[in-house]
């Protein structure tokens, strides 16, 4: 079953912006089992567009085309596969209500142009998009016109917005592929997902355990990003399933608590959950990491039934009105400092009456080091009933790694505090 | 000059990891006025290399190549090209020197093959690693044999890490590229970015005032993310930079001050800047966004000469407490409500004394929302010396693009504010 993947789009090809659908559609289908063979991004053009389509309908079974889909001029996709497989362009009538419903619902005019997404190309499927006007289309070929073969193939359309694309994805277009592309070749696979340890360290532990099961099939992924490491273990085949059942074990055997989970959520989705189960409050006092860590709590829905509130204090006199800390503390020991960090924690704990409060502060850079507290030195204070402990760390990074090094580093002492580790 | 990138990596097959290479490297060719055709991304498998290398030499003058280059089992670039081209594989004496170097300056072992990284296909230029110990590698091929043409070409591989890639690319490929791929075609090109403004709404006012440009060669360019449209222009040829001027002043006198910048910077290096360059300070308070602005204005290096801090108040209790909301005005309008927003923005400035404070108050849902107040209902007020003013709007998307958007219209709010529109 090879798919591949045609990311449209003249701002990709100028690098205006990121794409990130290239890594959640592949992220996806490899849940799935499905193997994506190629990925390719083309700009508007019509030539660019119909070149490429037909080019990976040659090499594979189903094509998924994203963008392209919308209300504008350099929006092209739709009436170029009409041509491309010589059928007439209709109007969808549900569309059509759904995208005047749409706007009037905001109390706006229907933009200009906006109804022409209504259109599909005739015997295409129309996929609803509950985010937005643009629908998504899926035209079944029963025998594919630029494979040899012949065979059957599926082309996918999806407009291009991430909060549009991925829910019609996830919830209309799985179903699609599942049932007109069925997966025959078993297939298994797990990602562990680790916090605060380092690629090669969890390398040399895990690889030689590993080895013996690595003859039999097993295939072993490491992705680091920054604070974390995915370990994935994943398996084709008859046995796929026995194999990565045996070499989960290995691996928590090994890996123990530095495993956060294995389900697609992060640490703060974690905490969050661990906080409701226990009916406890959250806080953050953050100085360096300016609300990074909020603001990854409160990204996670629920959030409010456990997260009371933070301080970002970035000035030394914010610290003292909002938190309460010493002033003397910081003339003594530098914003910057053990001390602090322990008073902004236990400070904003008292105030809100939250059961766990998390400070930080630290030097982010790249200015206002010294040699004494260099760039990227930073302290993490975590304050409940039992007290408050700091860590001393040291993180010398660009900002944003820095901050999302700091919150997991805290979320994970957190988590491991709720967990009672 | 056509160029294409080829990005090569298992992990990017199975959306491990992000594809920063393509923006990154689109937007430095585009700098530069090359067109990057198409990209392409495949798996660490000899024939899907092979065949992606191929084909792009068969469409274009240059490819570039990227990961495969480093010393485990997965790498297989190097020797591959060398195949292709019937080349014999050498060992370059600097690089095997400056491997053993880096090591050693490093106090540490040369890791098991890493040697290897000093090979190169006979007749490549190889192009040294500041960061790293896998070098670029530059091949010229007198007649492409890929393409019916038979003309020259390029085959540019670099190593994968970015803070390798990135610096190699700046530093020694854009010289060697200029020198063996002269850009011969004039080009032009401006980005405007606008905030808060939707993209059917910007072309429909820009499209027709540009029709006349579009036939003298003007190519228009809308790219739509969460809260922001940037307006690309861009031409080629002789008379492409007074094609772009014109457009722009066009632009300019339709959109006025709806385009915030058309540099590389976001609405937060701007605000930022602004306050800087007027001595004056910001501070937060925030409810439904949970930090998301506190966490973007500290994101700006340097942003600690104006962001003094923010409280994220998501009780009603931290509301009174942290900002000295009236418990009444919570009793009477409710949480999200004009009222409760306007205390927050003003409550913050009185106890930061900061000039300008930001509040949010609002319903990021899932949950949460009536029929009076739905999910995507948000207060947004701006408190500063000249008082307090506050907007009702709605954003009913997703938590992360809800926070994003109401970001955006409070930054671009303090901007004009700022500007003094």
């Amino acid at each position: 079953m090879a798919i591949e993947i045609i990311n449209t789009g003249s701002e990709l090809m100028i690098g205006r912006v990121l794409n990130t659908h290239h890594q959640w559609l592949c992220a996806q289908l490899d849940e799935l089992g499905y193997t994506v063979h190629r990925q390719v991004s083309v700009s508007d053009e019509s030539s660019a567009i119909v070149d490429a389509v037909q080019e990976s309908l040659s090499r594979s079974n189903a094509v998924i085309l994203t963008g392209g889909l919308g209300p504008t001029s350099d929006d092209l996709t739709r009436g170029l596969i009409a041509k491309l497989f010589h059928r007439r362009t209709l109007v969808h009538e549900p569309t059509l209500e759904h995208i005047r419903n749409y706007f009037q619902s905001r109390g706006r005019e229907i933009p200009f142009k906006c109804e022409i997404q209504a259109q599909y190309p005739e015997g295409a499927l129309v996929i609803a998009n509950d985010f937005g006007t643009a629908p998504g289309l899926l035209i079944e070929l029963e025998h594919n016109p630029f494979n040899s073969s012949g065979e059957k193939a599926l082309l996918i359309m999806l407009p291009g917005p991430p909060r549009e694309l991925r829910p019609m994805f996830r919830d209309r277009v799985i179903p699609l592929l599942k049932e007109k592309l069925p997966n025959h070749q078993k297939h298994a696979s797990i990602t562990l997902k680790t916090a605060c340890v380092g690629e090669s360290l969890i390398e040399m532990e895990i690889a030689p355990k590993l080895e013996e099961l690595v003859h039999q099939g097993l295939q072993i992924g490491y992705c680091a990003r920054v604070g974390e490491v995915d370990l994935r273990l994943s398996a084709f085949g008859d046995s796929a399933e026995e194999i990565v059942r045996i070499a989960e074990k290995l691996s928590r055997d090994t890996l123990g608590d530095k495993i956060y989970t294995e389900h697609d959520e992060k640490l703060c989705d974690i905490v969050v959950r661990l906080l409701r189960q226990r009916g406890q409050t959250v806080g953050t006092a953050e100085s360096c990491t300016g609300g990074f860590i909020s603001n990854q709590l409160t990204n996670v829905p629920g959030a409010s039934e456990v997260f009371l509130g933070s301080c970002i204090t970035y000035s030394n006199e914010s610290k003292v009105i909002l938190l309460g800390v010493d002033p003397q503390s910081l003339k003594l020991h530098g914003a910057v400092s053990e001390k602090v960090a322990s008073e902004m924690a236990s400070g904003l704990r008292e105030r809100l009456g939250v059961d766990y409060a998390i400070s930080a502060t630290g030097i982010a850079g790249p200015g206002g080091g010294s040699e004494d507290k260099p760039v990227g030195t930073v302290f993490v204070s975590l304050s409940s009933a039992g007290g408050t402990q700091t860590h001393k760390l040291f993180y010398p990074y660009d900002r944003e790694s820095f901050k999302l090094s700091v919150a997991q580093f805290a979320l994970d002492w957190l988590r491991r505090t709720l967990n009672g580790i």
